[in-house]
């Protein structure tokens, strides 16, 4: 086992107060909403009256089938979703498609892309590109930024684009650095590629007709690990990709409707709780509303803090969905989090790479949630800073 | 979506008595332990005093770090695994594995290795395999057998086995054929790599230490869809795999004990659940003799219907876990199913490719369950037949 590990002190019962549950700011596995959870207990003992749990079911029963399609609407209708374009969801998480990518979509005699640089996971996509072809850098910018000199990602509008590349990767939201894409870089004649991890389903996605290409793990605002979505435009698929595993290619899954094996049901099932969750919710403008607001109260308790907290990234690229967040006296981070834990605020460590803290507020965390993060960081700076 | 479905009607809530759920014979997604279920509802809502659900705490949280090390110790202490070999949880089902196999596991200058043919998965597995490297047949049995000729496995001592091969590879239990071997196919100096995504678990494993590699899909006796394990011996590993996506490299998983990306942390929780639960019935050696209860009383009814019934594997190799069978008048099988899942047996029907009926006995099915099976499929004989 891996020895970094992420805070999270067992809390006891009387700190929660009347609830069992706490408020979790995890990146992923994250927050689930209470009324999904409470379903998905049901159906484990019981799915419809078929006799059998939601986990036992066959993926090849017509009900589990409808199920899959009822899904596939549902996320159709949230983001709009032209007939352009399909929907593929695969086991596992966002990482593999760091290769299939490339893969994929690159055409044989060109094999040539290029990666805006913006934080952890686009460097990581590219160097996982770069063992399949050249993978060009479109932009890069510092994610060391701070209050005085902020992170900003450069207009796309002059990003020095090479010539004859088969797709503009991109990281929509960047969930360990805390940068988000206020809009795609639409670049004339580009096909763009996005990682949406951490923000799929947060907002509508406008120019969605220019993508090739988006994909994301759903253990965000899609339930749970395990299942990643990919978001395809059919005509997008490269050339012959003979003497590769056939289970790697796009199209064999476009073929036969995510079942090149037995797919992770359980997880797809929580998925299709969440994306109905979206719909009563009232969709991506109300949630992406919702978001605004709550990013807002979050990134406000921080600048309002006199530079207790800092957080280095400009506010025209500041995440929605992952806030990060360091106290001036770095010292104090440990009992930061485990105070924050006992009072019920669980999952705030920064990602080990860089430490920190991190609040994660994905659809399923309400403004409740938030307000109570931002009142413990205020009171934590007056009676513990 | 695929329009090929398996049977499984809706039951009325009087159908299935006091209890809500049926004897569930479903191949995988497969019938899970009435306790593991709900204590995976419980969990759900909070894991631990932590505040979180199962779901949504972080992989690298302390007490899921604890489950993981469980979950291996556990599996270790079950099959009685050697110090050689080790343990990789990977995402998604076994199918990938067709691929990794000879990807990882041949030689650069040898690139070859022999292939059991026993039924529909060893099939597709060389098929797989043949995309990557010298798949060459080592043996092959017709699985259209029939009650006076039934299929049966060729000894193996007398397997025409190629020169110099990286491995010798045979699916212990073919779950859609319903054939299993009665011990694996040990010859002196053949490394052995077996698919055993439908029968691991269910008895101790012979001979150990001649495996190079042993897979399963975990959606049988490990839990639900959307996990495999992998068990590996360490110095198995081939040659130089420059030029390959990390990601399907085994000796990355090993690296980085099996959390190359964000782990489906949900399926783990319900494999260690699963592990738990196979320690507390007494271990392999009681579930292997349980096992063989249940598939004799099976067989029973099977053999003793007078051809009503018919099942053409010869006894030394039929499966203990998938016992298929088809009626002598074919066309009785919908409504033989349709009965069956109206007195609450569900997930009877044989596999899409070769249709008649199928009955799943994993571990968690309890002999109650089979008992009521035989009966149904007497009374059937009696009053329908």
């Amino acid at each position: 086992m891996s020895t970094t590990v992420r805070q999270s002190k067992p809390l006891a019962g009387s700190d929660l107060g009347r609830q069992e549950r706490g408020w979790n700011f995890g990146p992923g596995p994250a927050y689930l909403p209470e009324e999904v959870i409470r379903e998905a207990q049901d159906a484990l003992w019981h799915f419809g009256r078929t006799g059998m749990g939601i986990a036992e079911i066959s993926h090849r029963d017509p009900l589990f089938l409808r199920l899959l399609e009822g899904l596939e609407e549902r996320i159709r209708r949230l983001l709009q979703l032209p007939d352009s374009h399909t929907i593929l969801f695969m086991a596992g998480g966002a990482k593999p498609h760091f290769s299939l990518i490339p893969l994929n979509l690159s055409r044989p005699h060109r094999r040539r892309a290029a990666y805006a640089l913006t934080g952890y996971w686009s460097r990581l996509a590219r160097a996982e590109a770069s063992v399949l072809i050249q993978a060009e850098v479109a932009a890069e910018i510092s994610t060391r930024g701070n209050p005085e000199h902020p992170t900003v990602i450069p207009d796309p509008a002059q990003w020095a684009l090479p010539e004859a590349i088969d797709y503009l990767y991109y990281t929509d939201n960047e969930s360990i650095d805390g940068i988000e894409f206020a809009a795609p870089p639409v670049r004339e004649g580009v096909c763009l590629v996005s990682d949406m991890t951490a923000n799929l389903f947060s907002r509508p996605i406008p120019h969605l007709d220019t993508f090739d290409l988006i994909f994301a793990g759903a253990q965000k605002n899609l339930g749970i690990t395990g299942l990643a979505i990919v978001i395809l435009r059919k005509e997008a698929l490269g050339g012959s990709l003979e003497g590769w595993p056939r289970y790697l290619l796009y199209q064999e899954w476009m073929t036969h409707h995510s079942m090149v094996n037995t797919p992770p049901t359980f997880n797809l099932y929580l998925a299709d709780l969440m994306a109905r969750w979206m719909e009563k919710e009232g969709g991506l403008v109300a949630l992406a509303a919702r978001n605004r607001k709550k990013a807002d109260l979050l990134y406000a308790a921080i600048d309002q803090s006199g530079g207790f907290y800092r957080n280095g990234i400009s506010p025209t690229c500041r995440s929605r969905m992952n806030v990060p967040f360091r106290l001036a006296d770095e010292d104090q981070t440990p009992r930061f989090l485990e105070m924050a834990a006992g009072a019920g605020l669980v999952q705030l460590a920064g990602h080990h790479s860089v430490g920190g803290c991190r609040a994660s507020i994905y659809n399923a965390m309400p403004e409740t949630g938030v307000r109570q993060l931002s009142e413990f960081m205020r009171e934590y700076q007056r009676t513990a800073g």
